[in-house]
């Protein structure tokens, strides 16, 4: 058995893990953001404790205990340096876990854990080589390479999310114009939504769904008026979409993996996203006559925070 | 000892390399490409067989044979499958010389190779995770992660130079728009000269250097005008670091190395060149307040190919 700790923005999910990925008992609390740091650890450490004794094992039993959180991790030390949702700042999350239960904690990034759990139990089984993205309110990355968790030297690595892929009317939240961020996630597809239609184009489904209102449209809202015909919908989406096969053209280029799963909310666009993706990464690659990786949707959902972070000891 | 070749569109250059990556013995025929396949790999075979008598060395006593292509080859196989210099076009390069010498030989792209090289004999001695980039008529790149070479699955990565950064003025060879290749390379530097000249900046030091005759621009040209204060050669040369800063960050975002050589011709400008890019990367970085890896100057030059094909049978 191991442990596995999904540490968001919203709730602290935990949950027992088998050999297989599988769920075999799980707890959540709310996280409540705003209580600051120690009180999170303190859940953390309580529903650590609850899986350890619904499950009958004891600490010697475990064979890892892994965190994922929404933010930048340093691989050593599993030290979370900026945990934007979190409002966490240089916090020795993986020190002050071990300390309390005296054995290694494994601290990464969410999209990162995401995407082992995409390798242990999901989309990229069986796959040396594979990178997971994640189309949410912002976009990431986990690499697998060699079988194992890649996010280089220090930690800092598989932020596909801020390789810069082009130009953008707004800039990144990071600082850089440019990012695939700003160009795939919800929030991008949401913004450029809004400033088409502040141009004026506002003969859209979009605009009668929200009622008028602008700073209600969600980036379902944009798919379900593109999935109907809808020109504004169809012309936001097929933007991202443009984007999105240069950020995964990108990818085979350098990093050439056997496959390309693709996660997060935007994911559940499904063959929608993915039919007319899969033309426009063709159209882009290097070479017509050879053969690169797959992509394909990611499988785990929600589930992938639990599980990758059940494995990270053994595969960082 | 090891054999290296390297075959380059002018020179095939091959050699012995020992433990510590100096170059024991070497030889070099002309590659004559309109050859054709077969004599260049005659000559390949006769390089090595006269390295093998003058080195008094047995088949048996050689660690590894490695040749490096500027081109796409296939992993497994060691199947060139473009060679765009020398008009090849699937040549089973691999599986010829080992049926011939009845043992493993290893091909492998020529800025992999070099990539290689730096690390076992040059500027990135010592890093666990290093990117090459050699910037020359093209861009290309080499990929260490784990010690040991990384050109992905198939083959196909490290093609940093295809890695789409922006819109250009002009398609890459390679059929995109927007590579980092055609902002980064000579040929991107020249061109974009070119274009600012047609546009009606004829009041610089390049075209007196050139006697008006702008097909005479080379990047030397251009990078000596912006050295002595040319408002365009120094336009030039700050847009390269600018694309050059955004390739750069885009490779600590998703790999994270130690260290990031840059090599090629380009790379001769030293510290004219270095200096400005790495703050032109310092001021892009997805944070300032973590250490990211360093970029250096490649270190080997012409005997990088040799060195770097040398090692491959270790490296792979």
């Amino acid at each position: 058995m191991r442990i596995g700790v999904d540490l968001g923005g919203t709730n602290i999910k935990a949950g027992a893990v088998d050999d297989k990925g599988q769920i075999l008992f799980r707890n959540s609390r709310p996280t409540l953001v705003q209580r600051g740091v120690e009180p999170i650890i303190q859940d953390i450490i309580e529903q650590i404790e609850e899986i350890l004794d619904k499950t009958n094992a004891s600490l010697q039993a475990v064979k890892s205990i892994g965190i994922g959180v929404p933010g930048l991790v340093e691989r050593k030390t599993g030290k979370t340096i900026y945990v934007t949702n979190l409002f966490w700042h240089n916090v020795p999350l993986g020190e002050k876990l071990s300390n309390y239960f005296q054995r290694p904690i494994y601290v990464e990034n969410d999209a990162t854990v995401a995407g082992l759990a995409e390798k242990i139990a999901g989309s990229t089984q069986g796959a040396k080589n594979s990178v997971f993205i994640t189309l949410g309110t912002g976009v990431g990355g986990g690499i697998i390479i060699n079988d194992r968790v890649f996010s280089g030297s220090h930690g800092w690595g598989s932020e596909i999310g801020h390789a810069i892929v082009g130009e953008n009317f707004y800039t990144c939240n990071c600082g850089q114009n440019g990012c695939l961020e700003t160009f795939t996630s919800a929030t991008a597809l949401i913004r450029y939504t809004q400033k088409r239609i502040r141009e004026g184009r506002e003969d859209t489904l979009i605009l009668q769904k929200v009622h008028g209102n602008i700073e209600n449209i969600e980036a379902k809202t944009i798919f379900d008026a593109a999935k109907k015909g809808d020109a504004l919908g169809r012309e936001a989406v097929d933007r991202l979409i443009k984007y999105l096969a240069i950020g995964i053209v990108n990818i085979f280029n350098t990093l050439d993996p056997e496959i390309i799963a693709i996660g997060g909310g935007l994911s559940k666009a499904g063959d929608f996203l993915l039919t007319p993706l899969k033309q426009e990464v063709e159209k882009r690659l290097f070479s017509k006559e050879i053969s690169y990786g797959d992509i394909v949707l990611a499988e785990l959902g929600n589930d992938a925070g639990i599980i990758g972070a059940a494995f990270l000891g053994e595969n960082i």
